[in-house]
């Protein structure tokens, strides 16, 4: 059977995806709850029924389309991601996944194939951590690994909790029925854009990954004295700001230390209060990211840090609170789901490497309970969380047409 | 004649215009042309009114309230201060000059003088420069010291210009007829907050100011490239923020570096974008303020920032753009308004230091046009800018009554 995917119909989805956002086009701004993120899994809700799948959700919103198999009683093969987008993001980041899982599922469906097990679809809830501080909360609470309490407890920056707010967009099931059991599914696989610029680079246009880089996001917290500009004197300043400015920089050296490439770290976020120019700052909020794809190397950093804030607090007479939010272990990609991959893009004829995600995603833990791998396909200089990132319909299509063949042999 | 200060009464009125604000109690925040701000205003004109004062306002929203002399065709004698309050601020900055000074007035009316030259109260529109990025608005164009043309083109944060905000708040007039000819004033006093320590830590009551230091503002935006936390390795980064971190420490080192206890520097604004946990900053806008008593030292403080600025763009890859706002050369007080405020002092028996203003004040630019000097209380721990700025009732009345015969001389 000739797998034909229909490049026109899924560029169209992603454009009109794209239209449900807070900023005007070409940023995307869709943060998980909102009326833009609500609008837009409306939509994606629509096509999926259209396309004759059984559609329901959970109690934390993860979407399940399904379409049955002739042995239903069986493990489902699962594919899917995520919609929901940073401030001031792009249209490719998750989305190439769920619309791109739809689309395979409707080019195999075309096909005249007919599974043995059911193929379900999944949009993820909340993968981005912009309101609640942690990624992958639909993911993380699907395989255990967010407890139902943990989970209602967390709160966004309007001091709002997960609970409150799930249960304001309809979503008042409870939490503890969220979680699957191992065997739930017989494999998983997430089509996605790279997010880094290796596969471009070497002109391959598909990546099947290995193994996903373990993230740690830490909130630090920094309170001095506020004051005049004009009238408190330097010797006598606590400027939680410079404090600020000190740990960032150390962070970034600490991340240089490792010698290694994939040691990667980040403060994104930085909040000053009270943010006037003649007032001196009181207290800063950062927000830090730190990943590497070897847990203790990673966790090298995170000690530097946390070295960093002692010393900073003591010498500028500081308050500084530090609060790991997450501390993930990395995922090893199951190794038969791999293989499917592979035999899949020599199927269709597509090139492929074999890479690690240096990004995080769904998968990372749907594999604990499940065996999962990614596709990769390529986006342009490796741009991604930017309104100019850009995947070519050329390489989404290839992708999906491999993500297709792959489901087939998976569910077949 | 007998002065006697209504402590009750303008306490109550301190304590009634606090209660305009954009946060609870005991923080207060009256952002200029803001609906707390026109409500505050108000009551002050109500105030005045009250008083039995001549109210107009002019173009900008400063707003005079005078009260005729025997031979009104002489130039008047001004006192005054501000009301807009930065966020999170106190009651005190500002407040207790503009009712300080209606509270003088009404004593003196009640102790029977009678003034052969106008008294007139001035409330100046945003000393803060909080919405428009430069301090005293209202005295800047009231002496000539902004061009009503640079004026108009002012933005806010939202992008609306100062001719905009000021015509949806009531101010239609042409800004060209706010500037007052030099000649207009005979003589212009401000009773203000010290905002620093001395005062308290000498335990003298009253400061009579001789000089007020030169501050300088800058705003500077460092653009650098966005990308994905995890798959952007560290040799490849161009990080806004990392960026925006060594030029505040290079600040705060240039400011420790000229020896003199006077040089103060603050980076007291840092908006990092796109602000998410998971993103690196591609942008970051500062706002820096730089001042001292002596002109060539803070300049020399501005040229070491400068060089940061340059030394970041180079070595990180970033676009670093400096824009001095404002640059003001520091105001010697007239010695005879000096002069007139000891001899008060002395009348009022009440013990008083000369001392230099290190904060920033509508009268810097008075006295470019007019005779001008202040009159310092002290404020708890040299705290402002912050909820728990306080002055005591007692040292407050005592300004006033000192302020009251101050005006007496002057307009007498």
């Amino acid at each position: 059977m000739d797998l034909k995917v229909n490049e026109g119909r899924v560029m169209d989805e992603l454009e009109r995806l794209a239209e449900f956002s807070d900023t005007p086009a070409p940023a995307v701004t869709r943060v998980v709850f909102s009326q833009a993120d609500m609008d837009a899994r409306r939509f994606v809700k629509d096509e999926c029924a259209g396309a004759g799948l059984a559609v329901h959700e959970d109690a934390i919103g993860n979407m399940f389309a399904r379409w049955a198999g002739s042995e239903p009683e069986l493990p489902a093969v699962g594919t899917g991601s995520h919609i929901d987008a940073i401030p001031h993001s792009g249209r490719y980041d998750g989305t190439v996944g769920v619309l791109g899982g739809l689309e395979a599922i409707r080019v195999l469906r075309e096909a005249g194939f007919r599974p043995r097990r059911c193929i379900e679809l999944v949009m993820f809830t909340a993968e981005e951590p912009t309101r609640f501080g942690i990624g992958c909360l639909g993911s993380r609470m699907l395989s255990g690994s967010l407890e139902a309490g943990a989970g209602e407890r967390l709160k966004d920056g309007d001091g709002r909790s997960l609970n409150q707010v799930r249960q304001g967009a309809g979503f008042d099931g409870s939490l503890g029925a969220v979680r699957l059991p191992r065997g739930h599914y017989h494999a998983f696989v997430e089509l996605h854009i790279e997010q880094g610029p290796l596969l471009e680079r070497k002109q391959i246009p598909l990546g099947v990954v290995t193994a996903i880089a373990a993230p740690a996001s830490i909130r630090i917290i920094i309170e001095g004295e506020g004051g005049h500009a004009g009238a408190v004197l330097m010797p006598a300043r606590r400027d939680a700001f410079l404090g600020a400015c000190e740990i960032a920089l150390a962070l970034e050296a600490a991340a240089k230390a490792t010698g290694a490439i994939d040691t990667v770290a980040t403060t994104g976020v930085c909040q000053v209060f009270p943010g006037a120019v003649n007032s001196i700052p009181s207290r800063v909020q950062l927000a830090v990211d730190v990943r590497d794809i070897d847990e203790t190397r990673r966790d090298q950093v995170l000690n530097a840090l946390a070295q960093a804030c002692e010393t900073v607090a003591a010498t500028r007479g500081l308050k500084v609170e530090r609060e790991v939010l997450n501390a993930d272990s990395p995922a090893i990609c199951d190794a038969t789901v791999v293989e499917s991959l592979t035999a899949a893009c020599e199927e269709q004829g597509a090139k492929f490497d074999k890479m690690v995600s240096r990004a995080y995603h769904d998968s990372l833990f749907v594999s604990r309970i499940a065996p999962a791998a990614m596709l990769f396909i390529p986006c342009r200089a490796g741009v991604s969380h930017r309104p100019d990132e850009y995947a070519s319909p050329e390489d989404i299509t290839r992708g999906i047409g491999v993500l297709a063949a792959a489901l087939r042999r998976l569910a077949g």
